[in-house]
């Protein structure tokens, strides 16, 4: 008897693909190890005696960089992290054994869109537009979704969409838009598994603020215990016009660190005729 | 109305965790660049003015490095990659426009375990033993399953229990057991979509031979388009005696790399009493 | 007896430092990877038994960032690099076995800077100012010193006093002053060993015009042989009022690297009462 | 007028150079990030409108990888560094403003060659060897030469050609030979500037024991502010015979890092018919 995940899947699925592809000179924060990579050995730099060879690659990035998942030691707030560990000597030793991304388990669970920029009729919202407490009921309520405990909430701004035009996607002078505070309490108090956006830094930034000040990251990371994911891609999922589906994340398990690069996917069954 | 997959997940599921640990020191082959992890940024380096502070990680690692999986751009033969591109002027620009690691799709199929240490009745298989037709086939028999076309076949050798031990796991002087030409062309000729194993280059490496000839590497990843994974933790697959699984992989979308650390899950619905 | 070099040296001299410090976010140009440093262990996260700790580093970085000297790998030209090599062939395999940074030998010779910003009575030349031969003779006139065979000349336009302004440096929209292929040829005339300048890339680079034309880089790498450093910081040797000097440069000894970052030393005996 | 210096390097001057070439995969220790070079771009990948094309370099590594200098905030003892500064609080903020590479001024001095293995007789020390204040003295006077406050003292046990061993070169089951904490004790005496030595730790290393114990460490740059260097290539230093010479060493004027590549170089007045 077929496993009844197993039949889903085999029944067909259909597979949106979250993440941004990885290339040098993307968009990142100026505060992380820039996204790098080459080819120490290309083909026909050795060849062995059958005739073979084998190139490969060297890679060096930040782990906030691209798509990627902030691990709860990411952020601590007057001296603690998550559940009051403490976070200066959470990283003595230079792993954060506690918290650290490596705790994170791979994600199989239900996802749901928030497509505010669908809703509000925009292709994005405006750099430092705050998304707010009634936006996120308004886009729920129209898209006939409900969030859940345990979710993973995905909040679209449309701003992912200039992501191709580079240092604007950071957001600098103009802001970048996402919830503030409020919004990440009503996320928190839906006991939310994890939330993401298609920003760089989840919420909103003010015009000219930089990453002054981040309360959301205050009150997921630390206060909550929520994981955030960021630089998504939503515009293909947007596209689909899925609520909700299943969503599937895994990190890479790197001991102690504060994050990863991620890949994210939406599935769902795929439609018959 | 609830979509199949989604409702398959929300019954419940069991997920096994087929990635290794990303570890600075962990056993990888020394044609690769090391993976290396560190903090630039602890808590308490730069607290800002709401008294929150962020901790950041640098990453350099190979591809070719913990679990993984090559890409088809990672193998040529006689000048040549899977489809007969032209190996050294496909890497010109410093990036595998065509099979590189990019070109691999999300991957959520059929996973079928062959525990050929299992069925042998041995905790690993020896240091250069070749895993024969007969050993797949009769694991497969033993089993109760059948590989199909489109699956992703692990074949387990045991060998990955030695993962902790460090050198001996590369092997070198002992070599390392694996499947040889012929048991890559038993897959080839299933036509399935991904082989994976328990050991550093998924096929047999003889006594004190280091990586000189691949030929599974050729058949699959070059004759076959078929990709490979490598250092898969499969003991606790193997544990749970599942034989068939829901095979989720999502490499990072590097544009143009070999290959990229993966961490594979294998899924099932939970059990009901 | 002691020996005429050292004896010059015991009786007193004056060393000054004509490289840039190596600071995460210095200005560099985007082709190049970026220059990193973090410290994978800080004293206090591992104590040995006798109380001692260790702290150490990890860099990641391109050659041709901060200060740093070309290697005549560098450039090529028509598909030869200096004296007819074949350009793509000597990369094959990954490093540039001739003409690699590691076959430039240590310089302990005779250093002339020519200040024609001093000359001028700028500040600083404009950004894409081309330095004439006129300027170059009537600078190394007004400073009574003669520039010859084998020398290292130091050309200072003044724009390195703009290197803290960051992004300005690097030139982008305003150009970057510097020799043109006249100013190049002349120095090549005179057979100097190296030549050197206090911006990014040695030559004039034209307003918006980036690094898509680099005839000095094509004079004197690939036709005279003659290296290139750049990036050099040269305000404070401008201060000394020294024409001529002991030039010191000794490049990290990288096999097969097209550059490195240096830390060139001007030295003259110490002015005596 | 020629300034004095200068005229002693036109009269002519023989360069020894104290580095080690910079290869992937040379010995170093396990305790530092690899020593990696790649070519992101090769000649040919990007060629410009004027047929010129450029290469480039990524390089990662520690700083005490190949030949190195230790600045004073390597090592600590008992919470402190040199002079009493606190160790912890000194690594706050990611770098050592305090005591870091970029305090050491670069090194043009006397340097005094103790050749230990020349005195003794023996190609190299053995392993674990611990060169005593006897050996120091009697290689002294064997040379006829004293070495003096502000010296920079090279010992020489001849284990450095072992280096292109490999492994063997690290040490391990063998330990390396090397003073112990009466010999550090000895330069700290003598007020020597810098104190180096052909092998990976400077000192001795007890057979089996690696680097759990380095009381010379301790002794110079914690308690005397004595910097050291490691790896250094004495075996052409050696050769020549010369026991005094002109030492020059810069160190990479990397911000707030605990250590440096270098390339140290002898120097001497060309010998005159």
């Amino acid at each position: 008897m077929t496993d009844a995940l197993l039949g889903a899947v085999q029944a067909g699925v259909e597979v949106v693909d979250l993440g941004r592809q990885l290339r040098v000179g993307m968009p990142q924060s100026p505060n992380h190890p820039a996204f790098w990579h080459t080819l120490p050995r290309r083909h026909g730099d050795m060849v062995r005696s059958d005739g073979s060879s084998a190139a490969n690659d060297m890679i060096t990035t930040g782990t906030h960089v691209g798509t990627h998942i902030d691990a709860l030691a990411h952020v601590s707030f007057d001296g603690k992290m998550h559940g009051g560990v403490d976070a200066v000597a959470a990283g003595v030793g230079g792993k954060y054994d506690e918290l650290g991304v490596h705790t994170i388990a791979p994600m199989v669970r239900r996802g749901v869109l928030l497509d505010v920029a669908g809703h509000l009729g925009v292709e994005h919202c405006e750099g430092g537009y705050e998304i707010t407490v009634a936006d996120l009921e308004a886009t729920s309520a129209r898209q006939g979704v409900e969030v859940g405990e345990g979710d993973v909430v995905l909040i679209r701004s449309g701003w992912g969409s200039r992501f191709a035009e580079g240092a604007p996607y950071v957001g600098g002078p103009s802001g970048v838009p996402g919830v503030g505070e409020a919004g990440a309490q009503w996320l928190a108090d839906r006991r939310v598994h994890a939330a993401g956006a298609d920003t760089i830094a989840f919420e909103r930034l003010a015009p000219g603020g930089g990453h002054a000040l981040l309360p959301a990251h205050r009150v997921l990371l630390v206060e909550a215990g929520i994981y955030i994911v960021e630089a998504l891609d939503l515009e293909g999922l947007a596209a689909t016009g899925w609520a909700e589906f299943t969503f599937v994340l895994v990190p890479l398990n790197i001991y102690g660190a504060t994050g990863s690069p991620v890949r994210p996917l939406a599935i769902r069954s795929a439609a018959t005729a």
